[in-house]
């Protein structure tokens, strides 16, 4: 059973979310050796997250963004780690809620995603720059 | 090392959060072979989630949806995508948050969960209908 | 393709985040066989969870610890799973938005972590006492 593992460097994406379902699979084309398998992607941030959400209509990210900013506020009181900015704590806790990884079945040669399924790039820092991703698949042949 | 990877469509549930761990054993299995190893679970939808809680008390899971309605509320003033149904968006928030799939040790065939813990599907639109798993489990034989 | 896993008992933590890192490559060395692969840990409680964030600074784990207890409040007058003390049903929720797995690629031998990256125990319990983690790895020797 062969692993496929490389490290992948996003362009830098403004505070939001994005999709980098397309990325993924162009940057990472290992995955299509795999009949039936997994795709692992990891982010090497504790700033920025991963998740799986709709891949349709950008006014869902949109709505990602204003959600998180109201759950999860900037200037908390009882913040202590304040330092790095207003942006920073709060990108910590909505990475941690969010994931740093998400994990996708591999069926013949393609992410095995429902219809409306895309990978979000959660970028909660104000100027977070490039993110590197691990990307790692594994299955047989 | 055999991998196995099935698709599994579960039965219609109200919203809610509801133990799908006896189903998952019941149709997969194909984890019985594996004596050390992963089973992992994927949900192929946008608004249901997958996590691991309390398989005891059913109060667990209501409080669990008692709660996320109030953290993720309905009709907020600034979601933009709610041509949906007052539901979507708040599901769309509710499976990011939860996740989309769960990764359990197989251990002797077996499940490792621990003594209290289940594998919880949240529901969280009205009229989700029936939702479809991909099941895939990996290990040695 | 190996496959490795063993079970692993925590020293008992006080409520909060802590960093495990340390503990879980000294007690599972295995891990330095893998050239190209992953590690799973996985906690079988409904109460402690796991998660990666930041490494350096102990005021994250702090205001981690803070803004969860804000985020699902003790005593909520809708609960009604409240008979296992204040501090249960919180602990369920905060284990499910943080989730019970982990899962980092190995390369060379090593947890391919980024440089500010830990992984988190977050114990949710005022006495949880031994936590149990079953840490699985598999790869490329």
């Amino acid at each position: 059973m062969p692993v496929y593992q490389h490290t992948l460097q996003l362009p830098a994406f403004p505070r939001g979310f994005h999709l980098i379902t397309r990325i993924i699979e162009r940057e990472f084309s290992d995955l299509q050796q795999i009949k039936a398998g997994i795709l692992h992607v990891f982010i090497q941030h504790t700033s920025a997250s991963l998740a799986i959400n709709e891949n349709a209509d950008s006014t869902v990210r949109g709505d990602f963004e204003r959600y998180f900013n109201k759950a999860v506020p900037e200037n908390a009181p009882y913040y202590q780690h304040n330092y790095e900015g207003s942006d920073d704590m709060p990108a910590h806790l909505k990475a941690a809620m969010l994931g740093h990884s998400v994990t996708i079945p591999i069926t013949d040669g393609r992410l095995n995603l429902g219809t409306w399924q895309g990978i979000y790039l959660g970028e909660h820092r104000d100027h977070g720059g490039r993110r590197t991703l691990v990307v790692t698949a594994w299955g047989e042949k």
